[in-house]
């Protein structure tokens, strides 16, 4: 059965050109830029209303409630394992204890198979590469995502092969085995993982499909959700700050498309929020090439941080992350790794979410910005718990 | 605001004595055995109908959907971290390579706070006991519980007090720390636990309320909503089998007084399916009881099993589970540790889910009694994996 989807090319972030939807593709072949799906949100529009999503209920919840605006063609090809639909929390008992009352908590942690947003992605780029014929798919991961290709994959049928730096904590190696993928470990980070695929790619007889964020065009389209269900839980309407722990950036440039696609299709006015990254001051890239006011980020030298989703050392779409945050008036903010410490505990037993250190990490920025008055305590701020405490337990067991 | 909870008093499941239900209450003040909630039916059924249900969209979609058989009386009690309405798949690969196409599994561990089907016993327990007044609780878990309460007593700013055996995983350990739960480690197995916490209750300032399973009467009507979502998923006609990993029972215990609601209001007709209980070897007393006709179970020496969750020796309700095993015309098998290391990698590569040990449990007897004959090719059969592997991820490393 046909879906909604109103998919009509792929078009470069970077030199505009248009692509063909219908294959399987990665970069653009011109510039080695990130491709962006483009939708026709004329039609789109007359058929995904506020008032039609809210009768949506066929099944759990998940992010394909979206089906106009995401890639998929044929319903046989959405592979559904829990992702997206998640809850918006008012933490009411953790606003209060900060000074901002209106703090919500996007949590990402449940509601989403393998336990992370990675699941958004991945469930919408293994379906539509799946749809296109791929019998093997390949991908470097700092973790959560390896796990969320390894399931999908498995959901699917297809091989997949995940690429994670040696040091990664032993649940998420696991967690890849137990679905059935390939894992290799590799002595380096996330952007050593990727070269290593993609040798182990070329010597393979069959064919992989490589799905190394925002080197194709799909996991972006899975992660923009976030600002979609965003936008209609809190009934249409934007908060004024949204707090993103950023590492490759596919969830924060998401965002900023889905409020984009949406303005056009009338489903939004007023302002867009004020777009805050966060980082690890062991590993903030981004946070430097904000504040020196660059286009581009600087790789960072020896990246290290607990919060494993963060140890980004170079991301593709720099410049598209950092488009984003001044565009919106937005900043960026490092966080150390004791004060994410800190603040999982003062998240957890305010809230009765356990964070990943990812989360707690939009804690620890929403109080240094309170502190410093760039947010004011009456405004309504969204930070976005990226996954689950529990795959992170063991960095708790050494202090 | 009011909810429509249809309450109106407990009943002893032995003496079948009334109490009333607005009281913080634990067992039968007389016979010591668990107290059931009672509704009207009649009045429920007129507003939760198959229809209405469907238009029950107002959040991210959690168990609150059945409020007329839930026990809240004013929705500001109702906490929610998402609890339920989790996915029914149907794993058409794996029930192709087993042999028995209409395999179903209820995925517990995702759509679940704390990753596992505890949520739903706890939120509710917990919202209720908040409702009625208590500021501190207490609770003895294998694990999975204690997180769970934690979870909850954390969102309602409760006190938590959690007693785990030594030997629990770290994860679990962890967890009820980073929600802020007092955490004590006991040299024993559960039914220590429950005896040191209440010798520690007896001596605390602050009355605390005791949240031990089937010991107080809202935990069996969080869990009794699996059967309601089995139904409502199903299309109001229930499976030919369900296989239930089982510990203290309450699931099985639940599901079955929600067939028997359901029937009462009008909600299915048909019959109801056969139940089986699955237990470790290393700690099988349900089994063994099942097995010599018996109606009460013998408590079971050393215990031992790497599925906590199933690490029970001994269960308040053993006759409430051997009576549903027996009316439903199910039975009761036993599996190895190893076939639960071998049936968690096979249902994690043919389905994207990565089970906790007991949800593989379910699938290794599933196994057994197709090759018996107990179970049809033909029957339709719904797994319950009640957790996310995550937790457990420690059993595989030692291999
Ligand atoms: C838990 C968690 N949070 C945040 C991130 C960063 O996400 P993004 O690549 O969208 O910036 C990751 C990526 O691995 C992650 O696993
Ligand atoms: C993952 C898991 N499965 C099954 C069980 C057993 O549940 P019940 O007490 O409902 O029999 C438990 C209980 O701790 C558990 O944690």
């Amino acid at each position: 059965m046909a879906t909604l989807s109103t998919l009509m090319h792929l078009e470069c972030s970077m030199c505009t050109k248009s692509f063909d939807a219908k294959q399987l593709i990665n970069m653009c072949p011109t510039c080695q830029s990130p491709l962006f799906a483009r939708y026709n949100l004329e039609k789109a529009k007359e058929t995904m209303t506020p008032k039609a999503l809210k009768e949506r209920t066929h099944n759990t919840g998940s992010l394909w409630r979206y089906e106009e605006v995401l890639p998929i063609q044929q319903k046989d090809y959405m592979l559904s394992l829990g992702e997206g639909w998640t809850m918006l929390h008012h933490a009411k008992r953790l606003g209060d204890h900060i000074g901002c009352p209106n703090t919500f908590i996007k949590d990402e942690g449940t509601h989403n198979a393998t336990g992370s947003f990675k699941a958004r992605g991945l469930s919408v780029a293994v379906s539509r590469a799946y749809e296109l014929g791929a019998k093997a798919l390949s991908v470097p991961s700092a973790g959560n995502a390896a796990g969320a290709t390894a399931a999908y994959a498995a959901a699917a049928g297809l091989q997949a092969h995940v690429y994670m730096p040696q040091d990664v904590p032993l649940v998420f190696r696991v967690e890849c085995e137990q679905l059935g993928a390939h894992v290799t470990l590799v002595d380096g980070l996330i952007n050593d993982c990727g070269q290593r695929a993609k040798r182990d790619a070329e010597k393979s007889s069959i064919q992989r499909f490589d799905l190394s964020t925002l080197k194709e065009p799909y996991r972006l389209e899975g992660k923009k959700t976030m600002g979609y269900e965003l936008a209609e839980q809190l009934d249409w309407k934007l908060p004024d700050v949204i707090i993103y722990p950023t590492g490759g950036g596919t969830g924060l440039v998401g965002m900023w498309k889905a409020f984009s696609e949406m303005k056009q299709m009338g489903l939004l006015d007023g302002k867009r929020p004020r777009m805050v990254s966060v980082q690890s001051t062991g590993c903030a890239p981004i946070i430097r090439a904000f504040q020196e006011g660059k286009k581009h980020a600087e790789p960072w030298e020896n990246a290290k941080t607990c919060a494993d989703g963060l140890r980004v050392p170079v991301a593709v779409g720099d410049f598209l992350i950092l488009d984003a945050l001044r565009e919106s008036g937005g900043t960026a903010v490092a966080v150390d790794d004791s004060e994410m410490f800190k603040y999982t505990k003062i998240m957890g037993s305010h809230t009765g979410i356990f964070p990943a250190p990812e989360g707690a990490a939009c804690l620890a920025a929403q109080i240094k910005l309170l502190k410093s008055g760039w947010i004011k305590s009456d405004e309504t701020v969204v930070l976005f718990n990226t996954g689950t405490g529990l795959k992170y337990f063991n960095i708790y067991t050494t202090m």
